[in-house]
This record gives C-alpha cells, sequence and structure tokens, in this order.
C-alpha cells in the first residue's frame, strides 16, 4: 500500500470518516477505501445489513449493496458471512438471545417474587429492543423469517415468550388468562418499543412498558411500586 | 384444451390434490376456468392478493401470480386494479376502516363512559383483524408499507389509534401513561391477535383482550365487569 492510499484508507475507513464529529449516524455510506486489506469488522456489516433490510426490505437488498455501504468489497463481506441469511439470522438473534439469557437467571431466582421478575425482564426486554440496530426486530413478522434458516431465532424468541407467561401466571396468582394467551399479550406489549422507536419516539420506556406488564396481569399500584424496588435489586445484581 | 389436458388441469391444479382430505385452506390455488368470460369478483382477487402477500413477500408477488391463484387472465385483473400496490392499499385499508368508522361512534357516545367504549372498541377492533383475509395486518410493519401510496391507510390507522389514547386516558381517569404511549400500547395489545393467529390459535379472544386493555389502563376487577356489561348494550344497538 503507498502511504497515501494508507492516509486514505485510515481517513476513509468506515466508521472514522466523522470520528470526533458528534453524534454518529450509524450505517450511513461511507468512504470507500482505496484497498480492501483492511477489512470491515463484523459488527459494520450486520449494522449496514440492519438498516438496509429494514429500510427497503430483504427481498430487494443485496450483499452487494451491503458491502458499498460498509466500503468494502462484496468478497470481503463472504469472508465474515456466507450471505444474506446468515446476517439476518446473526441480527435477528441479536435482539432476542440477551433478553433471554436473563430471563433464565431471573425465573430462577425469582420463585418467591414473579412479580418483580417480570417486571426486571420486561425492563431488560425494553433495553434489547430499544439497542438493536436500526429496530431490527421490525422484521419479526416479515414472511421470509418463518423460513427454517430461521427457526433457531424463532425457538428462542419462544422461549423468551414462554418465560413471560410463566411468570405472569405466577405474578397474577392464576385465575384468569391462559399461560400462552399471558405470554403472548406481554411479550407483545414488550415489543410496542419497536412501534415507539418507528414513531420516533426516543425516550426509555422501560420502566412504563414494565408497570404495564404488571397491570395487565392484574397488579395493583401498591404491588406495582413494590415489584418495581424489588427488580431494581435484581437488575443490579446481574449487571454486576 | 384437449381433453388430456383438461384433466391434468383439474388433477394438477394447485390445491386440489388434497380436495376432499378434510380441511379446506381458504384462499388455494382455484381451477382455472376454460374460458376467461366469468371474470372472478373483487372479493376474489383480494384473498388471493392477501394470501400471496402474507406467505411470500410483497416484492416476491407479482400480479399474474394472483390472478393465476384466482384463474383468470392478468388482464382481467387490471381491469378491477391498477396493479399491486392498489390491492395492497385496499386490503390494509379493510383491516382499519370497520374499526375507525365504530371508533368515531363510541367515542361520541361514551363521553360518559369511556371505560365502556374502550372495552367495546377493543372487542370490534378484534373482530375485525380476525377476520381480515390472511392475517393481512402481519404486513403493517413492512418496509413497502411506509411509502407514499399507503399514506391514507396509515392515516386511518393513527386515527384508530389516537381513539385509544382519548378513550383510555379518560377510563384512566388521568395520571400514569402519557396519552401518546397509552395509544400505543393499547393498540398493540389489541393486535395480538395478529400474532394469536399466525400461532394458529383461532378461538375468540376479543374479550380477554378488551379485558387486559383495561386493566392496562389500571381498572380493577369490578370496573371491567361493569365495563363488559356496559359494552354489550353498545355493540347491540350499534350492530343494531
Amino acid at each position: 500500500m503507498t502511504d497515501v492510499a494508507q492516509a486514505r484508507n485510515q481517513q476513509g475507513a468506515p466508521g472514522h470518516a466523522d470520528a470526533g464529529r458528534g453524534r454518529r449516524r450509524a450505517g450511513r455510506p461511507r468512504l470507500r477505501p482505496a484497498s480492501d486489506t483492511e477489512v470491515a469488522p463484523r459488527a459494520e456489516i450486520l449494522d449496514a445489513a440492519a438498516e438496509l433490510f429494514v429500510s427497503q426490505g430483504l427481498a430487494a437488498t443485496t450483499t452487494r449493496q451491503i458491502a458499498d455501504r460498509v466500503g468494502i468489497r462484496q468478497a470481503s463481506l463472504y469472508y465474515y458471512f456466507t450471505g444474506k441469511d446468515e446476517l439476518l439470522l446473526e441480527l435477528l438473534t441479536q435482539s432476542v438471545r440477551p433478553s433471554l439469557r436473563v430471563a433464565a437467571e431471573l425465573e430462577s431466582r425469582c420463585r418467591a417474587d414473579p412479580a418483580a421478575g417480570l417486571y426486571a425482564l420486561a425492563l431488560i426486554d425494553v433495553a434489547t429492543l430499544t439497542h438493536a440496530p436500526h429496530n431490527i426486530a421490525t422484521l419479526y413478522l416479515m414472511p421470509e423469517v418463518q423460513a427454517a434458516e430461521f427457526a433457531s431465532f424463532r425457538a428462542e424468541r419462544a422461549q423468551l415468550q414462554a418465560v413471560y407467561g410463566r411468570l405472569g401466571q405466577a405474578a397474577a396468582g392464576g385465575g384468569g388468562m391462559t399461560e400462552p394467551l399471558t405470554a403472548t399479550l406481554l411479550i407483545q406489549l414488550v415489543e410496542s418499543v419497536i412501534q415507539l422507536r418507528r414513531a420516533g419516539e426516543m425516550r426509555d420506556y422501560g420502566h412504563e412498558i414494565a408497570a404495564a406488564c404488571l397491570r395487565l396481569v392484574g397488579l395493583g399500584p401498591a404491588e406495582v411500586i413494590r415489584a418495581r424496588a424489588a427488580a431494581a435489586g435484581l437488575t443490579d445484581s446481574l449487571a454486576g
């Protein structure tokens, strides 16, 4: 590489163009480096893929477009990913796995206080969905996501939904809705954050949505306040 | 068409292989009429379009495929619709307009009892979504639906959402969530029926979801029972 090419590459390396210029817009088109020797990391490719999938749909998006957006050659993209399906699976998985990981932990620690467990899970799940790149969860309902390639994602989301159902039923003390219906309504309520992000509403809705989940299963104001306090202890210890 | 070709067409026509084998799949491919003089009505075309849009996505669906499924020529489809966009707009509109129509009526009649109005609206909206062909509302989040062509649908859905917000705030008696957040969470909860239909859960969830909406805005069990009874009077008089 020549010095000039190297200098351009350093300046033009994905994500470095506007370093220090305040808020960086993820995934926007970048200057294409003169050389492809420094390939962009996986995260850059995933971010660009998420933006294109969400803005123009899966069918219309090509790996060429994704590579162009990152500023790498298509061949370099294939060094990291086998193709569109793997990119989408990785993005979908990232939008559910962090929540599923804590869900199992919360469930085992909250047998005596399922309301606190439900509150903490909703709070953490809202955070996961809020940070998923480019609101990737808008793709959950796409026909393409029902294909066999994405079975592992669907299974993880189903597991998360089942934890909502068990915590919700336990918190409600039985009576009322069936566990599968409770599970569906609770995860649906948490996924409202997808709609809120789409509408450009960017403040943190965690506590409001978590409280709404508890009211949904029939808990009153005093119980919601108590569960919120108990959940704070839980999330602190999970983070620690 | 030769006799042989006709026989093959009858036997081999997609969807007829399993005729009489129990449950009929709605919107399945139909026998192609020998002549095209009997054009299929709008409803048949809309139903076929809905099935293809939902099962394989918008981008992958052509008007040719839709016409084939109905058993008419592509040119006949264009006699009724200008193309895919008009079909999709009509389907989306059908999934929201019946609810929006009663929403305005309910709002004006329930100033003194917003909880009953909210219960009745949720009940009617669940019914609208339950009867929308092929669960067409799964397409709400598709990038294509954000295009200018579908602005009128998005505006009607936003109006419906706003009614949920006003009824929800009035029923809750202020305090707690903002009206836009209330609106988003309530419509999201009602649209759980989309998820339930996708999961193959076909029983009527109207009353369970309507009750969940009232709990969400903070009403207790006694208030929910009272609102349900009052809503019954409302929906009867709307139907009459």
